[in-house]
């Protein structure tokens, strides 16, 4: 069987989880959210991010995080600016109209939003009330090219936002992978800062499943809790989430998995830039973009799974290739190997 | 600390389904469902309800299950009819409304709903186009205070439900009760052949999150996955589904479970019964409603937990007891010794 | 052919607004309610109630009204009280419910709300985040069987709704004729002030159509017309509304037609009461409940239309009969001679 | 005052219309369009575009019309695609997203959709069920900018939805100047055979208010109507409706004013194009789109009234010129003439 290097959610989860899901397994708890293991994730999340008076809520998956913090902000008239590659915007199925809001799309090379085209929108959104009232950013970091944002990126976007009194909103389903880039300089702490709400992904980073929902801005913390059960997003066994973000940010496990995707890609990378190759975006998370020919393309297939992300012409495509937190040392290796072959 | 008698999710999983976790947690598979586990697991479940023409879905939760199906399968004009005790009406935040769909309740006292009932709606609903238009029929077997459909009763249901262009759909979150109540001759077998679809809850027996959605009716099948994903239940990794009802549909152990909480809660209403006391509904499920005055329930509040449900004047109320598969021998024991002293 | 006593929007409208459609016929003016009509019809409606902080906008329709108003205040956890015999719940199809909201039904015998039994639906309501919030109160005036609220009665209400931070809309599809009823001492101006919002009926008291929804309180007001475009509410001809609530408002017209209709229906309920009849509930507005035997009916039926209400047993039911600001003096003189023939 | 010609509602309607309202005023009719005129109306529609299995349903506006049309046909997961001028997708504040839908936007010049582009949407929509599922095909006729359809880019538009399971639905708030344009050959006729459904726009066209929905495919028929009431667009008094559109049916009064709206528009057509003014797009409609330069602007801005469509740079703009059926000749002479002036 080929190796695959599709996706970052392939296999089960981190050791650690199976073993506290075991050891937990028969003490009695209270259901949907209120057992002990997820009142204590919260509050190890709220120290990491350094903020107490933020809300920590977990939820399943991406997509339900999506849903319910876009919803539960905005009113029916108002809708929600997005990068083109936003994975609300491609890869929910409108989920996001499904609950009555439309979507505004930036189109962009990198997946990232900056002021400038934001004030564009807004300028073009004045004939009141005949057009939506653009109310959110959202934003995903690292984002689905994996590209990252810096600190200075990310702050200057919150102050706009904040003087034009639209909501930011941060899609953080890789976001380990972001905050271990090493050319970044932003911290779990100025996401916290920054953002209106944002959430830690765990079903990408070592969870069986599970996001974590971080609202920082107090007026949007009242009665979330509703939200998150009318979509149906309130596990019984709430536990099932809590141990796992528990495990995760424990001793930072979280982020020494992230680093060591990071690392893993890090390494093909180099190989692939040995070999003269191009990419269609510069990475330095866990995914990589490489142009590649038809030939090499077949020749990596062999022994890879992966997904060919891109046509350029008929003699080259993009390919995408996805590390995670369990990708082995000796795939990596026959990756780079085979790279070299070219 | 006090033993819980207050639901059926308060403990982790069956050891089976850590065990296969564990035992498959390095294997890498296909994201979103495609993975061999479910597909296996869908076959087995086929093969259990003898209706190879089936669909199986597997989602994280009923309250999910429920606005997947319902919102799938209904017109913006039309609206469900549940039983007033419906989980959906009182207990998912107007999860259902939130989608568009209105419900309309039928008085009941046990929790059933039968084919003059919703003969009724329709007769009062004749106001055409400005009425809602009743579409389908939810139902809960076992109901949320434990009494069952029998095999004539659901047939009947059925037939009328064909006849009136009605879709009838059953929520079995606590299927496997239903099941294996003593006093029922209903199998999975019909209920796959009488309802247009219907879910098996895993959530409260056995399994950590997950509820297998089956549609039955060919009608309906079509699509049915693009709105788990719209509605943010598709799960990246949806081996966690699959390898749990695998294991909980191996060798009966699904219907071994229910069996065993019914088993407890029958030797409790027999200790009830013993001392005289009476019930809301007889049950022979693994949900008991006893009557008791204020100095019982003190009594028994002091080394159990359990809801109180309703108040039936200033001396007495009925409280809610609940077995599960997990539920130890000890902790019945100790149950029906202290009912012993009343 | 048959006199129709059957509703209260069989004819045209008040040969005034004729006149002044043809007079404004041929002025250019600005759309979507921008005209000069409607800003004046505004103001003077403003000045009726005594609050010129208020807000109006005029919609085309009652259902529509009802739409904008309650899904533009309520977040989407949120719910909506009514009478059972509220419009929004039985008239409507669904159309509050398909924009996300239920509606808690409260029984009732004469359509009206109290504290008492808003209170019992918030008690009721508080397993939260499970349970919807309930967080508006709906009510008619006059209600579907023509009952009113007295001025005590809306400022208890009031209070109560204050005090649990409820908002209270009143439908005033039938306003005007609640106002004039000879047994109220509720005015125009104590709507306003007492309601969050409400609105006055043109369609069923002299207008083509109409009703003007006004917002009392100020929370409410902001971007509340970004909600009528979205719901396809904003006429590009708002000329055409502002112009009929300007002839309506006008030297009390609305207020004279309202009285029209309702000194009809007291003429034919006291024939009624004269022949020893009594009624589904007393009435002092345009609607009569009177309770008839079959012999009875038929003999109205031959020479009026009325809708047949609600059958009381195998020999008697109720009948509906409704007068309106049109109704033609020669028609109630020929009910009422029928009925003197009972 | 200065003249406008900033769009065509800015009058009232057809003086035949006031004239047939004072004549019925006192009939006594069936309400929510089952009067007599609505019928004879409906019928009058039916034989103009020979399609007597159509069914004709009237609203009040076009925002309202889409609404109604595209949520009634749609299932929760499929979306609409969309020239990107489409007005649905900027002039209608989120309505049809309001509803659950998506819209994917087509970039054109013209406001106009080919098969072609379709087949790209089709083509990038393929990652099932990840992706909306495109379902209906939503064009303007004539186009916000003025442009329109040949009957044979008609005929293979509907050849292309056919073969590929799209409703092809046309927005005709414009329809009269698009089949009176002198440079077209499709007619009411081929429009009704060519697509699933669309609307005959009474509004912009001579009516007070009003839009005719036809729906020609039998399988989109069924129910419809309580599409209508839900979204709170049926009239109580649809008389109204029915009045205005049997008036505008009859001896061609919809067509002729349509063309005298598109005769003043080729007249100041031809004004520009005597002094060499380009346009934006060539039109034969009633929407005109020159490119002036600042001083032509403000010349022509000191006595009419019009839109500054677009900047094209620091010395140019693109002007919107709208005529109507109500445009005055002396207006048309006024403007000319100062065109000449250029």
């Amino acid at each position: 069987m080929k190796y695959s290097f599709k996706n970052d959610y392939s296999e089960g989860c981190h050791p650690n989880i199976l073993k506290a899901l075991l050891e937990t397994n028969e003490h009695q708890q209270n259901g949907y959210g209120l057992d002990d293991y997820s009142i204590e994730a919260q509050n190890l999340i709220k120290k990491n991010i350094k903020n107490y008076d933020a809300k920590v809520y977990f939820v399943s998956g991406g997509t339900q995080a999506n849903i319910i913090v876009i919803s539960a902000f905005l009113r029916p008239h108002e809708c929600v600016i997005s990068a083109d590659l936003g994975h609300i915007l491609n890869n929910e199925t409108a989920a996001i109209e499904a609950t009555g809001h439309k979507i505004i799309s930036i189109p962009t090379e990198d997946g990232k939003i900056n002021p400038k085209q934001i004030q564009d929108i807004i300028d073009t959104h004045q004939n009141k009330p005949h057009q939506v009232k653009p109310k959110l950013v959202y934003i995903s970091n690292s984002t689905e090219i994996g590209t990252t944002y810096s600190k200075n990126e990310l702050q200057i976007l919150s102050d706009f936002c904040m003087e034009n009194e639209l909501y930011l909103f941060m899609d953080g389903a890789r976001l380990g992978n972001a905050i271990m880039a090493e050319n970044t300089d932003l911290s779990l702490e100025d996401i916290a800062k920054y953002t209106d709400a944002f959430y830690l992904g765990g079903t990408k980073n070592g969870a069986l499943l599970g996001e974590a929902i971080i609202i920082n801005n107090k007026n949007l913390q009242p009665e979330f809790d509703f939200h998150i059960k009318q979509k149906g997003a309130l596990l019984a066994k709430g536990r099932l989430l809590g141990i796992q973000f528990l495990e995760l940010m424990k001793d930072n496990l979280y982020f020494q998995l992230a680093k060591k995707a990071n690392n893993h890609a890090m390494k093909i990378k180099e190989a692939f830039a040995n070999k003269g190759i191009f990419f269609y975006t510069e990475n330095f998370t866990n995914q990589l973009f490489p142009i590649l020919n038809l030939a090499q393309i077949e020749s990596l297939a062999e022994n890879f799974d992966f997904y060919v992300w891109k046509k350029i012409d008929e003699q080259n495509s993009v390919i995408r290739i996805i590390t995670s937190w369990q990708t082995q040392d000796i795939a990596v290796e026959q990756l780079t190997n085979k790279i070299q072959e070219f």
